[in-house]
């Protein structure tokens, strides 16, 4: 049986600081894995990736990039690692622009994170509370970021929103 | 007595399905009513509100189409009817691209739902909790959709809030 | 000991409302103190400025304008003022625009908070939770006014969201 807890906010919410907090304060065997899916597209988001690495490595996670192939990265990670994505919309933007089947990626991923038999926590923007974009890319982001976000909410045991650094549970406890 | 609902929900929450469960969940007289805000401009949109349409009038919902005529809509529905109104954001858009009074049509639309004797579920967007629209008319709007959020939950019985598909009571209880 | 409140919320949620009505509850010596950040460059502005004033001063605030020096006009406010500052978020921008010192300055303000003997209420934008914005500058200060608002509400002994003019606590009680 999955754990899977799903934590949404907005920019600079204190989501990902939220989430590792909780992924640190389970019970666990071995290192957890910290699934980021952050795509470095220049010399100073390559540095700044980096130095995240080493600091969460510092503090005792293995990290695993996944830009792209979070399904598989989850499929090979140790089943009884705590397992981190960190996150979600940054994963599901890679896909938009590398013209991928969404839906299919979706399902795909949603039967990974199912199947991994250790805790979970997936990080996920919530990016629809601002007026229309008028950019039809950014709408087709907004629409389909809400699709991923419901489809995962409804399999999570636990959605929190994090608002000011501050957790909201939206389904199950804190 | 009058039984008003008001839903608020980013884009892709999930709030419509919420609203129409509810409509759908109640005792009710009779086919319940649902009010169909948006406005076609183009073939695609006006093929995708026929579909909409063709597919709530087999789950037994009556459609009535108001995209800016709504207090008449209401006023006009069968008494006993359940009424689902989706969406006051894009009517409240119809609106002001009509440059219609804005005041009047609030105060209007407000008594037609207080006069309404059966349950009533309206949709509404939130959409002020992005950065500041640079365009005038966008930040017009958002202030028009806040003030018209504000005061129609103040009239409410109950007012949910929407995310990834998960209610939350603002107002009442679920 | 300090009772600081933070009221987040997003453009036109009521949230400036709801702080107002808190702090005129509130059993208090003397006036109450409105400390203003906001700052006119226009005409319009500066008229709606002095009728804004003029209104809260006929219901017995003292206001202090400090598009900047809050940190000072909360140092000079008399020790058992009641204060409400409207808000934060301009006053990130301003000193955003004016090149100030954003990690000094939000350090210099949370001291001056928690110094205050009496009750204070603060206002802010809770801006993340749109799209991505294009322009650089937007983004910067999507993520300050981020950063700004966890610090503050990590401090705070009560932080309420407003959305359509209803409160939600997310820390402490209403």
């Amino acid at each position: 049986m999955t754990d899977f807890t799903l934590v949404l906010g907005g920019a600079r919410s204190g989501k990902s600081r939220l989430a590792e907090a909780r992924i640190l304060a389970m019970p666990r065997k071995g290192e957890p894995v910290y699934i980021a899916t952050a795509q470095a597209f220049d010399d100073e988001m390559t540095a700044r990736i980096a130095a995240h690495r080493a600091q969460r490595e510092g503090a005792g996670w293995h990290t695993v990039e996944a830009p792209l192939a979070l399904a598989e990265a989850l499929e090979n990670a140790p089943p009884t690692a705590s397992i981190l994505i960190d996150c979600l919309t940054l994963w599901l933007s890679n896909h938009l622009l590398a013209g991928s089947d969404l839906p299919a990626e979706g399902a795909r991923l949603a039967q990974a994170i199912a199947a991994h038999p250790a805790p979970l926590v997936a990080v996920a923007n919530e990016v629809g509370l601002g007026i229309v974009p008028d950019n039809p890319l950014a709408r087709r982001f907004r629409d389909e970021a809400g699709r991923l976000n419901q489809q995962l909410a409804a399999q999570a045991e636990r959605v929190i929103l994090v608002t000011a650094g501050l957790p909201l549970a939206l389904k199950g406890s804190l």
